[in-house]
């Protein structure tokens, strides 16, 4: 009998992927730090799942708030929440986790297995641990009630890297069973600088702010807000992404070969790339500052981004200058409480050292 | 008899101040570099006036394109153009000047005067020239007609600096005859860091960037523009701006003493005062992003603001993130073409040279 799974994280992705689990045999331990999110499948004892088409119901084996029965004797944990939680659920994990346990975030946005690992080190953890990272969710999903989760679309392809990069394959005989959708990536710097959320949120909401607050109509966030002008500091933050992933030797695609990989779009650059690109037409704005396309992916994709470019002697004048006014407006140290090298452990390294630690696990 | 008076620029201010100058029995020479903005004046014969519900017509001694003419034997030269293009009249002007000549920006924006000097001297000009800054144009006018104007507002008050600090009184005995409003300045700092336009208008343009472009029905500038978060980065750019000014030793109004002093408007912060702000009620943003509000308030004020307090070790980073992602989006060095430490004449100079030199003008 194969060990249980715990998922962490009870949204919508955590609620989806500890339901498909459960339909696939596993037996599925699934806890949220925040009750609210477990309460709705607590009083009604399952999940009911709709995926590509079919609805049915799960049964998971523990559903609940406490992170030691979650993940006593599994081997894979599932982490699927924001990834601003990720250190969090790191520090309620550190006391508990046991040696040869798998964690992988759903995503790891930038720098989060090396977040994670950082963490439960600096709090005494010595467990023989390997923390992965998936690209992106493996899902496009909505929790459709407080127990029932749709499943509208799933990923052909999602990139895993784990830390060190010589165990990816390790967690791909764990996980592939159920979802054969993840391959390996070279290693986690790729799917860190492959972060495509960087490039999409922070800077068209800020360079759309006085908007967010004032029209009540709201607008399209990709028609209308990704205007030329926009576009052009979009390109640039790319090409700052590009360059800091050129200097530690990881290949990544481009905001417009991304486009392309992923949508059945066209263009003659990432302005027309978006503009025609149907799924994006009619995404909304967010109605209000405090979104996730800031007080996540600034301090969880562009400061970990920017960190990693010093490192390398990389230049990021506009990353730099999206984290400073956003900081500003928002009143937050972003730096301070994001992935600063700090926070992923790699303080006082060389590029060097980086690019080793992140494919061996060794300083 | 006194000197002809010389009055380059021959927009909305040069043409009412050159017709003002003429109502007061003045000789005067008005030239522009450009010239679509005197053909009118020069068919017509004179300008027709309306100042204060008076309409008269006006003749001029000189009217052209030819600065030679323009500044050749008089006194006071009366520059009134954008900011941007007061280094291209000093480059015209500088094999013409004479001794003794006054140069008067009108406005000087941030660091003009200094940046006048600096260019005359590094062209080999070594005459004894005064260049002063008045802090803003005296008029609210606009042209209405190819060779007519209507002022609607004249400022009680304009607070001038003259380069060095010590000829400041030499500048107002040239001048009040005609403009008794305007009041000796502390020194060019002053004039040049109590430059308002530098808050209100490059940061709201760029958190509205998207707006502008995309927003068909346009919006109102301050009421809309300035939307709580971007009124919080008008904030923090203000306290940059007073630090700088307080390193140098020089007392300017913040942003809310400057509107609770200039409108009859109330609130508890700067968001309020600019909402209650009925002057301010009406007034549209940008239909383009190539506006002054950028194109001259990013080079000519938010720079020379910043490399002040580069000199002076004040930090500017929220002015700096405009200057950056301005930069990034218009594609033009900002810091390059506008008033740079080098463009100014105040390159390798520490703060207490640059305190000392805008006094007496001796580095």
């Amino acid at each position: 009998m194969t060990k249980p799974i715990a998922v962490i994280g009870a949204g919508n992705g955590g609620t989806a992927i500890a339901a498909f689990l459960a339909s696939k045999g596993a037996s599925v331990n699934l806890c949220d730090l925040f009750p609210q999110y477990v309460e709705g499948i607590q009083k009604d004892g399952g999940i009911t799942l709709t995926i590509e088409g079919k609805t049915t119901r799960e049964t998971l084996t523990y559903v609940g708030t406490d992170v030691a029965k979650t993940i006593k004797d599994v081997k894979l944990i599932m982490v699927v929440t924001p990834s601003f939680t990720h250190k969090m659920i790191a520090e309620a994990c550190s006391s508990l986790l046991e040696d040869g346990q798998i964690v992988v975030l759903n995503p790891g946005r930038t720098g989060g297995a090396v977040e994670f690992l950082a963490t439960i080190r600096k709090l005494g953890c010595k467990k023989d641990i390997i923390v992965a990272e998936a690209q992106t969710l493996i899902y496009s999903c909505r929790k459709t009630g407080p127990s029932s989760v749709e499943v509208y679309g799933v990923k052909k392809e999602v990139d895993l890297g784990a830390f060190p990069a010589s165990k990816t394959g390790e967690v791909l005989a764990e996980i592939n069973p159920y979802y054969p959708q993840f391959k390996p990536a070279a290693n986690c710097l790729q799917t860190s600088l492959s972060n495509i959320g960087a490039l999409f949120h922070p800077s068209p909401v800020l360079l759309n702010i006085g908007r967010i607050e004032t029209d009540r109509n709201g607008f399209k966030y990709y028609i209308e807000g990704i205007s030329p002008s926009v576009a052009k500091l979009v390109k640039s933050i790319d090409k700052e992404r590009m360059a800091v992933a050129a200097a530690y030797g990881v290949r990544v695609l481009s905001a417009e070969e991304w486009l392309k990989t992923s949508y059945d779009t066209h263009g003659e650059d990432l302005y027309e790339l978006l503009q025609n690109n149907q799924a994006y037409a009619d995404i909304k704005a967010p109605g209000t500052i405090q979104a996730r396309y800031v007080t996540e992916d600034v301090p969880m994709s562009l400061v970990p981004i920017s960190e990693l470019g010093r490192i390398a002697g990389i230049a990021t004048p506009a990353i730099d200058a999206v984290i400073t006014l956003t900081s500003t407006i928002y009143e937050r140290d972003f730096r301070k409480e994001g992935r600063s090298l700090a926070n992923m452990g790699l303080e006082g390294m060389t590029k060097e050292q980086v690019a080793r630690y992140f494919e061996t696990g060794t300083k």
